[in-house]
């Protein structure tokens, strides 16, 4: 009988059967061994461990202690959950099932009403019995031919057995009687799936276009433990709770309908208060700092971002010209840069300019690809928080930490403490790499640094992670879904002003070359405005809070007319408030205050009209306080002028 | 000898020798006409005094009194302004040249410098001679070939010669011993060309393309009347000084580089002030007034203005789609409709959310000729004080109502009184033109017809002028250069509901649907801004200005930090406030300060640091009032409160 030869991953080399199985190898081994494996890797390549094996590799076991094992008992999952979905609606067509670090899914698309929420639960029992039966699964190849016979009439299933063929050749799975296209390797039967949890159900674009039909996703996860399992749901709970889409669905307060455009969001009422708060309150904060703002369009001429270089490194992420005949080409900017040095090159400028410092919330446009489209956090069209000062040389430093205290000053306002420093630099080995000017980087990097130094925040430093036109700080955070994101970044750049030929007449008369600092304070309003309904979980501080402050009558007819006085003078005070007289419940109507997160709500009835007062509960709080209605407003007052920070003074 | 028939105006008809010309005919009237002849036009088409007429038809003799007659007057000074160009500068190329209603212009190109204003004067002179001269103008008929030889080596005349050509031969003008390319009918001397003025140069693109080479076009005008040019060249004086375009530019607000983007202005720091402080007033007023705000993509799928309609009947004003790739389509809106629409559809909508109202400082695109650009009054990117309320049909008429108010009330804010109301009806006689619903026209523009008389306000009737999907209401006011423009619109909209199927749920539990209104209060941020330019003169009330005091020390060294200790002060009561320390004298800092119409100029010396006072000078005049600093302070904060406007106070 033939032989092959199979190297383990310590060097020793065994002589096996030909046909021997993975499982085979791991009992050759060890009983524990086989009885943790989970599958093998032959030359790099999983292999399931029932798989006979004809070939001389590199031969693993993988256990359940590895990554990718957990990855096939998803698999696994995955098709426990098409066999029960197909138990359960024996008409539904099957889109692709995938397993990842995250979970597996099943896309499904059922005739007439889609499998829904309400059904997860009929499914989960249906693979309950499945998994308790501890039926084998088995892997065979068939023809291309044969597999479409099997799935005839479902054309999800024959695009993907086209897709998948190897050689007119496909793998099939069985479980019991059913089979199905396999999409990865499984394990050997059913019953190690035992620690499941089936998600949720979402639309997915078939194939993730959105010309393409609907189907629904049905997301799960699997463990090989029950703790692993009882840990990740409490983490998924958390980041639901977090996550700022779904807050922002709660909250009323953006919407993207991939329909009408993928990643480009429409921001509701309540979402747009916030988004119009934080821009007057950044702009106010940058003029104070010796900012001027503008506006600048958002289209330029193309030759504009060929002479910044961004056509040349940067097309990928930009949007296709306009040809608007004549020669004419025009361009959604990718970045405001190019357009705020037109500012600067409109005029002569001097060295008792400078700093000189524009800015703007500038629209730009970036063509994301509609699989990393997420919320507001990932979209196509922005508004950023930009801003370009011209600095001299020798200025950089002081311009720096006058950046420096500007960001540092606006986290406070907005409590933002969960953030670290990083400080790149060009990779002293490879100088070559980066703009031509050594004097310029070194002098510029210990400015930096001596800059942090100096007001004491702590930074790590990362070399050769700085830009080819100059080094930067980052300021970094992570978001619901732990995705690490750059919430204000400084970042100098000495090749646009010889791009563009800029000039300063310095106090000796001569023509001089500015050093320019790209700037964001608070990113874009978008991806801002998700990390702070993250961070707060869309309880909003009441300066921000899209209805800072609700008005319930005890009756409408009785206490109607005094909420609606009351509210008056809260909004002549330019304080957000609104009056809830909807026919309902006293204790519905404080409950959706509370579940919209309005700061203060304050119910009215004989005793506060009497004695011109209100009954205030705050936010989170159990009680309500009889309060001066005078007493309140200066209240409120205060706790927006002081950007809701927490203050000494009693309610 | 051959007789042509010619037939007048007034019916009667006479023979004429063949070859006869206008004048002789004017003649054979009466020596009157031919004096005032100017021209004459047969069968419509004008022809000048000294040419032979060959057939039968239709005669008219041009005066002056006619505005055409005028038009041949400036043809004629355009003929010698180029005869005096070449005179001057014997190289010079030639563009084009253009008689209108405006006055006249000639482009030209002249190697090394171009021609400068400087140079007008000698321009004027040597015309001045050729006109003592009364120089006859002979017209000759030539070969395109023996044409272009005369114009050889100018590129320019060389295309023109082939555009003008009919059968190959063109008209030439003769002036002494000048010939040049006729461009139009001409008198038959150059003795009438005795009220003229040379205006100004400017850069003009030949053929009107940025692509293209730019040219040196000098403007001019002609009368036959002294009086008559006097008082154009008044109007001009007093349209120059209120062209926003001129004072944008001397205030530094914004501006437009062709070779970067026509019709994309840039927003300088000043500009920029004043059109954040009118977004920041119309947004605050129109959430006052129950309008909610909100931010939607200026970008969306074509398919959502393929249902709109406006793909469809509006296309020649939009931008060219973006193809993204797998069927995406990405358009420019061209105007904000869809998007509201699009906030609207979010919800289930109730009866007791209407009137719902849906606002936005809305970014659109809109492609205009290049020709019909003008800094900010005509441009391709807007933003638009844009306002959409649903309404039931019962309710149009408050609403309707409700608007006006709050546009009549933002006029006063501003002192905008230079207006009319015009209704626009839909054309009784043709009522099929027009989106059919009569019972909702009928009830429609009776509504607000009867709502702008309960208020009392004077308006025009205009039949036929409505859109096809609804009455309007439009504000119209003029622009320094004459052109009516409107100011604000309320327009009705039967259409778009029915397009995207919008409904909302009655108090009878069925669904109905609404009808939209459009509104714009204070039009496009951009055209706004032109306007009030124009009225204010540049002169912009405080609240407005985008500085509001100068601090002058009368010495750095002794006063200059007192003067940044008040503008620090003014700076924290949020008055816009700067230091001028500049080492120039007190008169010419203080004429800066008038010259850049900056509110309040304060001057401090010994004595105001000794009292804690201020020297306070006011806009257009011209003396000083020392005045208690916080009594100054109050000053300008109640000024800002009232917009500016008059009030009883003493400063």
């Amino acid at each position: 009988m033939a032989e092959i030869s199979l190297s383990f991953p310590d060097g020793n080399v065994k002589s096996f059967e030909d046909g021997v199985n993975a499982l085979e190898i791991a009992k050759s081994i060890s009983n524990s061994l086989a009885k943790k494996a989970v599958s093998g890797r032959l030359d790099g390549e999983l292999v399931s461990l029932t798989q006979p094996l004809h070939k001389d590799g590199k031969i693993e076991i993988l256990t359940t202690a590895d990554a990718e094992g957990l990855q096939v008992l998803r698999q696994t999952g995955a098709q426990i959950l098409k066999m029960a979905i197909s138990q359960n609606f024996p008409n539904v067509l099957f889109g692709e099932s995938e397993a990842d670090e995250d979970g597996f899914f099943v896309d499904t698309d059922k005739p007439e009403t889609q499998i829904s929420v309400d059904e997860l639960d009929g499914l989960a029992d249906a693979m309950k019995k499945i998994i308790d039966q501890k039926l084998p699964i088995a892997t065979e190849e068939i023809s291309v031919d044969e597999a479409l016979q099997l799935v005839a009439g479902d054309q999800y299933q024959e695009a993907l057995i086209k897709d998948n063929a190897v050689n007119d050749r496909v793998f099939i799975n069985q479980i019991g009687d059913f089979k199905a296209l396999s999409e990865g390797v499984t394990l050997p039967d059913t019953g190690s799936v035992k620690f499941f949890k089936l998600l949720s159900v979402a639309g997915a674009y078939w194939q993730g276009k959105s010309s393409n039909p609907m189907l629904q996703r049905i997301y799960a996860t699997a463990f090989f433990k029950e703790a692993d399992l009882d840990e990740d749901l409490k983490q998924r709970q958390e980041a639901r709770e977090r996550d700022h889409r779904v807050i922002g669905n709660q909250l009323d307060l953006f919407f993207v309908d991939p329909k009408v455009g993928a990643g480009l969001p429409y921001w509701m009422p309540n979402g747009a208060t916030i988004r119009r708060t934080l821009e007057r309150y950044i702009i106010d904060r940058e003029v104070e700092s010796g900012y001027q703002h503008v506006y600048t369009p958002v289209l330029a001429n193309l030759d504009l971002y060929k002479q910044s270089g961004h056509w040349d490194h940067y097309r990928e992420d930009m949007f296709p010209p306009m040809d608007m005949g004549e020669g004419e080409m025009l361009e959604l900017r990718p970045m405001n840069c190019p357009s705020h040095i037109q500012i600067y090159k409109h005029h002569i400028r001097s060295y008792r300019e400078l700093p000189l410092r524009i800015a703007e919330i500038g629209m730009m446009h970036r063509y994301e690809k509609s699989g990393a489209l997420s919320g507001l956090q990932r979209v196509r069209e922005m508004e950023l928080n930009d801003g370009h000062t011209f600095v001299a040389l020798e200025q950089i430093e002081k311009e720096f930490q006058s950046i420096l205290k500007l960001m540092v000053s606006v986290y406070h306002d907005f409590d933002i403490n969960d953030y670290t420093f990083r400080l790149s630099y060009r990779d002293p080995e490879n100088t070559e790499k980066y703009f031509d000017d050594d004097e310029m980087w070194n002098r510029a990097q210990s400015m930096l640094k001596s800059a942090m130094d100096d007001m004491g925040l702590e930074y790590t430093e990362a070399e050769g992670e700085a830009a080819f036109y100059g080094p930067k700080l980052d300021v970094q955070t992570k978001t619901a879904l732990g995705n690490e994101e750059t919430l204000s970044t400084i970042q100098l750049d000495f090749m646009l002003p010889e791009q563009f030929d800029l000039h300063y007449v310095g106090e000796d008369g001569e023509q001089h070359r500015p050093v320019m600092i790209h700037r964001g304070i608070i990113s874009t309003m978008e991806r801002f405005t998700a990390y702070l309904t993250e961070i707060y979980k869309g309880a909003f501080p009441t300066w921000l809070a899209p209805h800072q402050v609700r008005i319930i009558p005890v009756s409408e007819q009785k206490h109607g007319e005094y909420a609606e006085k009351l509210n008056e003078d809260l909004r002549r005070h330019h304080i957000r408030s609104d009056v809830d007289a909807r026919p309902e419940k006293m204790g519905y109507l404080i409950r959706d205050a509370q579940t919209n997160k309005i700061p203060y709500t304050l119910v009215v009835g004989d005793a506060e009209m009497n004695d011109n007062t209100v009954s205030v509960r705050q936010y989170g709080h159990e009680d309500s306080k009889e309060v001066n209605f005078e007493d309140f407003v200066s209240y409120v007052q205060k706790d927006l002028e002081s950007y809701s920070r927490a203050t000494d003074a009693e309610l």
